[in-house]
């Protein structure tokens, strides 16, 4: 459990959020959990009566509720130093993400942007140049990578307590699109049907790179090539609801990313299993708080987060705000995301130099990696699941 | 899941929290989480020093960290309405409670205060007088009662959907005794140790309180009497780390509380069990987003905390800030506490009348009901475990 | 895993298990399992009409089913050696065991008999005195301690791997009750809601003494005093449905034993746990593959039951007849007593002394200790509650 | 619960079982479990010697202990109607299976057989083709849909109370070839290790292949076409021990099936989702008394294994033995698988015409569709993963 500095307060502004879903009230929690920055102004919705009318469940200021984002940039920029925000937060549709975070890169603002990164190759390359370029912190919501227990499996890869990686499966498996109905005017997720706003990635965008991410982040291994089959089982849309991609990793691992928005009764049920040749881990996203680490003839064994105990690795035990037994869950990982890309923004903003890769929260390379992901995967269905180069 | 009015920030005031335990931060996190209040002001330790330290790292002022809470109460009585503190949490040891809440909520200021609510009955009673004198608001953070699940079994016996109760068990074992040390000096609530500080009642008072608290918020049952049986295991300390206690309630339902800080191993394990003649139910706090539901001849109901779901109560899809499958866990739950007391600060500050009976959160009566609790165990224990009336 | 000695089958005669209930069959299903020994001869009712009916479905053939026990007893002694059976199985209402019991080793005939041994002490104590005085093998089926991880516990225990025993808490709770309705016939146990065939103990007797069992089974410890509470809150008896008592035990440790046939949905929720001052473990009946060993600062251990692993003690890897994660189940450990006990009988066929207090499986002391148990937990609740000495 | 028609037990042989491993005693246990059968002869080992030791362990008399198959067969054929055998279980390795059970049909005698049923197609369309002509019972050991619940899966499927069926998950995992060395004399299936005794197939074989024959089980669903990618990851072998197979069933179904013995520490991991378009299942062989039912919006439902229970199947109910709660497992299931083709051997006995395809009990078509599962997952692994017809 660790404290953090707070001498002073980084300034927040969110961008989109402002709708039906629920992924903006997460990120202002997220954000302010710690008690280290405050939401003080957004562009809530492309709808600016919508905007205005969400900055006041925000909390935030009338005056500090932007009809565009590009308004938002422009009135912050403009802004005395130690009034403007430190960084903007963006959940607005993935199509839409690569257009605004460079442009607030541009503008000086670190990023915390949520995942899939963006639609395309092209666009991810171009996010990356100009993370590269502005030296703004850019920060990518594959906030399952923010829970202790899978902060500890990294290390545990890392210190090479599984022995080698042989194989990998990672299961993200929900089943709300069962209650869609074609035509209806949808609360959740409206654009995440619509191939232009959605990118042509449907489940396999919106959890499927989770899952791929959640195996990288432990791994570190780099895919060699993959194959996928996708369906779309739903009637209310064209993209992909349903998936499986092959993995063949670089070390000659094999991994399996399951997705599925079709399976009934399933909530968020995100899950990961890692085979080494000294031990095996599993871990669910649903009961956070435990991993399971097992090893031929001895006991299974629980490791419950519990800072402090012998067993944590350092940067698990960080991670932790409370005891174990004392269930910390899908706030405080998100949180943990914040957290963590705020340690560089204090840095970026003292002047010193950004060490991107060494970073703990899912950076730029690896949303450019997670949709490469998609676009190979996509690739592969087309042509008859053949294998395809990463 | 609902959204809160955000016109208004609270101003909060945190009383004791700057030593080596985290129940401190916890208020902190708590109380903010939904960004209805900030921490401006407290009075973190009774060593001035230490107070002012504790200030930074809480993100309060220097000019607001005060050396005791006297100062603290005084202080922000003198400042203008817009700038002063509406409400004091109070996270010091057991015997101070009493004299801190009663001087607050003289002073006008509503109070947050941890459990047990004080050490003996008179305290308690000196403290529901003064609450009902002052109108101030007042809530005890038993925020286990907090969880959406726990307030899904209250409406489900208020409903009569388990028909009329016939037995609860609840029972709440930790193991973190067993790494105390006699004479060392203890980190974490080493004033626990200490029955001047501490009050009669050790583990009984720590977590036994809030299984029965639990108990009668689930059940509404009233004790008729109660017998006990305690033990003190641990080498370092004179008062109870285990025990028992057999409820006969007002309805001819039998009541088991078993409290132990003795079991190796055991983190937060927090559980009850209620038998209906209609259904039964189960509910574990380490895996809080899942509720047990049994009814003879059919399957198993696992409720999941899914805000919204048909067969979630009102009041308890309310408690939900994320859909499920995103676990919610000890944060939230404790925020819940937080939450609905800012509700009833928000009518008495506007001049409404508080009808202190039916807060869902934990008030002072709740209080008052487990320091006679304890003090009755305590009787039973002291008199061959024979019946205490109630 | 152990193979037996197949040289010779010993022959078996089933007395009872001719009515509506299952536990006959799993008499005779449990003690042939390993193929030592054959079903070859049963008084299955006191109707002789249902046990000759009977007797075809257990593959016995007409002329060894007999309409009594006592017929049988008298027939079988008759049979050359190499004919007749070696043991009766008594499956009963429980006023009945202690004089077929007794009549059978007076016989000389071994017997395995259901529990609970007797109604009363007086009998237990008649039962002792003929199995002492005829040298017959006399097991009670306490099934449960059967289970591998139970026995794998009951060697931890004994090796001292949980330091001192400092409380045990086991719990034993149903829900079948709430389907019996008042006066109508009951298929299952009627006799066990009428107090002059099923004894005063009702649920206690049931499945009361099976927890007590279990507890006094794994720890070895003799109570010094119990107190007890329990209630009838089925409509259709006047005989306890719920309880609890409260064991002092000789060492210091404190006792729960909780029963309940009234608990909704439950089906046979024996479970118990032990807290030592080095480690503590849970086990249930239900999934009783996996034991749970915890202890401060570690990793919660899951034990499968796994023959020849490491951390199997001899006696638990004995006790398995297949490789771990294929799961034994309540027939293997039912059959396991039965083994234990015809290694006995073989023993003592064999000319050699029998070394009852060595049994694993329970004996005729252990059912005496039942016995008094539900006799000072019938006295205490008789008399307030107060501490009954042992 | 069903009670079974003792009149006549039927006589069994075994061939093979008599090495290190445990499958022929798990073969005379089954099959004997129900006290429908008696194992009364065996050619236990191709090393005489070792068959007449083996002998004496299952209990069979020195002079029906037989050296080598073919001497089993012809003796008893030479034996009178009422004591030579019924039937033989073969428990050999793989690659002797079509020439044992084959000659056995011949030779008149019905047929339990481990799987997978051979190594190769050409062999597979002989047995069919034998037990076609001979009108002999042909069971195979898929002993894992002998389990009640895996048969109320069935049902629940075939009465459409999933829906149509989008999706299937089985994935069997163990973790026992960490424990092998190369070179080094293995106890547990060394004939598995090699190519010419076992066939190509490694642990798709000897786990896949049970894996496969659960979801057809299930589902009733025929594949399409499939693709594999397979990897051999032990030192000590060059077959594979890791792999998935990607199957396109008949209705656009997906499936996925997953077979590893390399993940260290998992013991038999067995487990099989089905995601339908009006609820999902997952059952987990190692957790077998539980069926998992899930739909959107409601509590997630744990069907028990509990007869009679209403929303248990007639067929689930008459595969249990006890209540619920009371478990039953490995043993059992495998039971089931006997006391089916017990029924149909019994049938053609009495000489009635057997209806093969409407055996509940894996027969020799389902024996056939797992050598062909195998069959095309190495050929598809062969080229690169390219999808294979059926």
């Amino acid at each position: 459990m660790t404290t953090t500095n707070q001498t002073s307060k980084l300034r927040m502004a969110l961008i989109g959020g402002g709708g039906a879903g629920f992924i903006g009230k997460v990120h202002a929690t997220a954000a302010t959990l710690d008690r280290e920055a405050d939401l003080v102004a957004g562009a809530f919705s492309s709808n600016p009566e919508r905007s205005k009318a969400a900055a006041s469940e925000f909390g935030v200021p009338a005056d500090r509720a932007y009809g565009t984002y590009q308004e938002l940039l422009e009135r912050e920029s403009q802004l005395p130093a130690d009034q403007r925000v430190h960084f903007v937060s963006i959940a607005t549709p993935n199509f839409t993400h690569c257009e605004i975070a460079c442009a607030a890169m541009e503008a000086g603002f670190h990023v915390v942007c949520d995942k899939p990164m963006t639609t395309n190759l092209d666009d991810a390359a171009k996010m990356v140049a100009t993370a590269e370029q502005t030296g703004r912190v850019f920060a990518l919501t594959h906030n399952y990578s923010g829970y202790p227990m899978m902060r500890q499996v990294r290390d545990m890869v890392a210190n090479r307590e599984l022995g080698d990686i042989i194989a990998v499966r990672a299961t993200y498996v929900q089943g709300w699109m069962h209650g869609m109905e074609p035509g209806a005017d949808q609360a959740r997720g409206a654009w995440k049907s619509d191939p232009l706003k959605n990118g042509r990635a449907g489940s396999l965008g919106d959890v499927g790179t989770h899952a791929f991410h959640l195996a990288s982040f432990a791994t570190g291994l780099q895919p060699e090539s993959l194959l996928s089959h996708m369906q779309s089982y739903s009637k209310h849309h064209e993209l992909d609801d349903y998936g499986h991609a092959m993995i063949r990793f670089n070390n000659g691992a094999t991994g399996m990313v399951t997705w599925s928005q079709m399976t009934h009764g399933r909530l968020n049920d995100l899950a990961i299993e890692i085979d080494g040749t000294k031990a095996a881990v599993t871990w669910r996203q649903e009961e956070p708080n435990q991993l399971f680490v097992r090893s031929l003839g001895q006991p299974t064994k629980v490791y419950e987060r519990n800072p402090g105990a012998n067993y944590m690795t350092a940067t698990a035990s960080a991670a932790c705000r409370i005891p174990g037994g004392h269930p910390e869950a899908f706030f405080e990982a998100f949180a943990n995301v914040y957290r963590n890309a705020f340690a560089d923004m204090r840095k970026v903003n003292a002047g010193e130099t950004l060490d991107r890769a060494a970073s703990i929260y899912p950076n730029v390379y690896d949303g450019q990696k997670g949709v490469r992901f998609m676009t190979r995967c996509l690739e592969s269905a087309d042509n008859a699941s053949s294998w395809k180069s990463w």
